[in-house]
Order: structure tokens, then sequence, then C-alpha cells
């Protein structure tokens, strides 16, 4: 499927997933179709916000209708990738690696996990969550014998562009980076890096409990 | 310290820990002074957008010579509340936990981890990175007897709900939630959650390597 998505803004394709996400549970409570003004009630976007962003996307929206919740978000997915059967490695099997492989619902979001790489010894060999742990060394050979269009990296910081870089080698499309470092990868223009900062989120929060203190104090 | 703050949009406050992240790489790497235009080109933002941005705040540049990176650094610090003295507990020690409370860096945040607390008899007396593990039995009494700001939420989603009330109950400021269910609190207007929805970041990649896989369709 080809759509205009290539010039979408960076802000709007980073709603997609919230979109997708609050459908996910309409749809799970059973709602069947629903306003801009709702919709932009439960994800804090104004109405005209929520149809501009999908007016970015053909517009799915009916005049005096609202949106059909199962369409939408069906066709959300669709563009976000959802229904494309992509693969994914896991590398570094410590506590986050560990915590993902085991709770994260990867294939709900269209991503199988094919197997996970570590050093350790102790976990070589070994499968989490039925994953099986290969030692990093077989790494490329791996790389070289499936497709995978992922690559997630938990392992730690200092050794992360290394890492990086033999996925990026291997050719993999994509890397979920969990290390909290840049990773600046050689002749690798067309592989994506998406950077998790947990530090981000917190440090969010940081800021609105002082507001929230703040506001107190002038209210007193 | 009082600002306009809380006037600010949530797109400029998500962006807040954003630019203090890449101040404190130039900090490392020795640089003094930064231009909007390239400190725009670092975290992909026109210059324009970055002098609005910090304008919202008092605006800290200086015509023709930029931004002092030490200086603004610190200012985008304190707006943050890093310089609080911010404590935090976390729920739930399993894997999430364990690597949130040894490899995060909360120090660096402003936070300091008081305490872990679990259910499972194997970890609770022990510690984790230095930290106490209390039995959640011990959570009440723990709030009323210190000061916690936040708590750190990484327990199965099923039991999320019920942790989160506790801490709101105790007193708590912020709610960080790693547990991907929404979390509806009573009698706690105040209290404000922050959700880590790693679906969100895992769905933008997919998007991504989906339009570059395009493109090269395009190209071909």
């Amino acid at each position: 499927m080809k759509r205009t998505g290539s010039k979408v803004s960076i802000a709007v394709i980073r709603r997609l997933p919230r979109y997708y996400r609050h459908l996910s549970e309409l749809r799970q409570q059973g709602t069947v179709r629903i306003s801009s003004s709702a919709l932009g009630k439960a994800m804090g976007l104004t109405a005209s916000q929520i149809r501009q962003d999908l007016f970015c996307f053909g517009g799915f929206g009916q005049q005096g209708y609202g949106y059909n919740v199962e369409k939408l978000r069906e066709e959300i997915g669709e563009i976000l990738g959802i229904d494309r059967g992509h693969t994914a490695v896991v590398l570094g099997v410590g506590n986050l690696g560990h915590a993902l492989i085991q709770n994260f619902k990867f294939g709900n979001n269209g991503f199988n996990v094919e197997a996970a790489f570590d050093i350790n010894d102790e976990v070589i060999g070994t499968t989490v969550g039925n994953i099986p742990v290969y030692g990093v060394d077989e790494l490329d050979q791996f790389l070289r014998e499936h497709r995978v269009d992922i690559g997630v990296i938990t392992v730690p910081r200092s050794v992360a562009p290394v890492v990086a870089q033999q996925l990026a080698d291997g050719g993999v499309r994509g890397i979920w980076n969990f290390a909290n470092v840049e990773l600046k990868l050689e002749n690798a223009e067309d592989v994506v890096v998406e950077n998790v900062h947990f530090a981000d989120s917190l440090l969010t929060l940081s800021y609105m409990i002082c507001q929230t203190a703040d506001d107190k104090e002038t209210e007193e």
C-alpha cells in the first residue's frame, strides 16, 4: 500500500501509535463508533487536531457519524505496518532483555522475535519465553540466513555501537535502541534508529509534579 | 522559582528533557556555546522552533552569540526540577524493576530511589543495587514515615491499579507507570501519571522502516 506518508510530519507519525492504542482499547470496550471530539478528549487532543491528523492519511471520518472504531484501527494498523510480518532479534539478555522478551507483546505490534543473543555462557543455549538465546559470535551468520527487520539493543552502552554496526552491516532495517547512547552508523543511511529514552519520560514527570506543587503554593 | 510554566503546551514540555539531554552531551564534548540553528540541527528542529520553545521559559539566547551551553542546561534542569531532591520508590522487583534500579541513572535526573517493594519472598529482605527491598505490606507504613515524591510501577498490569491507588493514598505526587494499563485513580486529582508505552516507540519504528522500504521500491 502506498500513501503520502513520507510527507507527514514526525509529530503526526508519533501520534499514530497512540491512536492505534486508544482505538484498540475502545474496541475492547465494545465501542463501535466515536466522534472526533470524544476521541480527542480520550487522547488529550482537540477534535480539529484529530481531523487534521487523520486527513493526512486520507481521512476516514464521516460528517455527523464520526469514525468507525474497528475500521479506523485497522487502517492505522496497516499504515503502521502491523500486518507486514516484521521480524526482530534481541541483543542482550540481561534484566531488560528478559523483561522485554517475557512481558512485552511484540506480537500485538506485528513483530515476531526470532532469536536473542548474549555473551553470557549461562544464558547461551537456553530459551527465554520460547526464544532461543545464541552467542553474539553467531549473530553474523544468523543475519545472513534469516530476514531480520529490526534489532532490539539492550546491551550495556559501552558495547551498543559495535552491536548496532553489526546489525546494520547484517542488513537490518531498523534498530530499537534501549542503550541510552547515540548510535552513529556507517554505510547505513537506510537503517532507522528509534531511541528509547527513559529519562525524557521521568523528567517530564519531574516537571509536572513541580508544577502541581507550585500551583498549590500559589493557591495557599 | 515561579515561572509561567503552567501555560506552556505539553509539546514544549516534552521537548525540554530532550534539550536537557542534548545540552548535557554538548557539555560533555566541551562545547561552550551553540547557535539555535546548530542546536536545532542536532535535535531535528528548526532554529525558529528552538527560539520559540526557549522563549516560553524566558528566552536565554543572545542575538549573534547563541546560547551558553552550561547556563542553558542549568536553567532547563532547574525548570525540570532536577535540583529539587525528588525521592522515589520502585514497586515490583522483577526483570524490569531490576533493570531500572541497576542501570537507569535516577540520580542524573534528580531522583533518589529510597526503597523497592515486591511480593516475592525471595527478594524481600535483600538489596538490589544498594536499594532495600521490602514486602508490599510494608508500603503504607513506609509512605507514612518517608516523603516519597513518585512511585515507579513495574508490577504486572493486573495488580498495577491497586498498587497505584495505594501510592496515591499514601501521598505520592507522581506515578511513573510501566505497566501498560491506564490508571484511574480516585481522590487523587493532584497525582500526575506518566505512562511509558514501549509499543508507541516500536510502532513508530515499524512505520519508518515501512516508509524506507516503500521509498526504495519507488526508486527502483
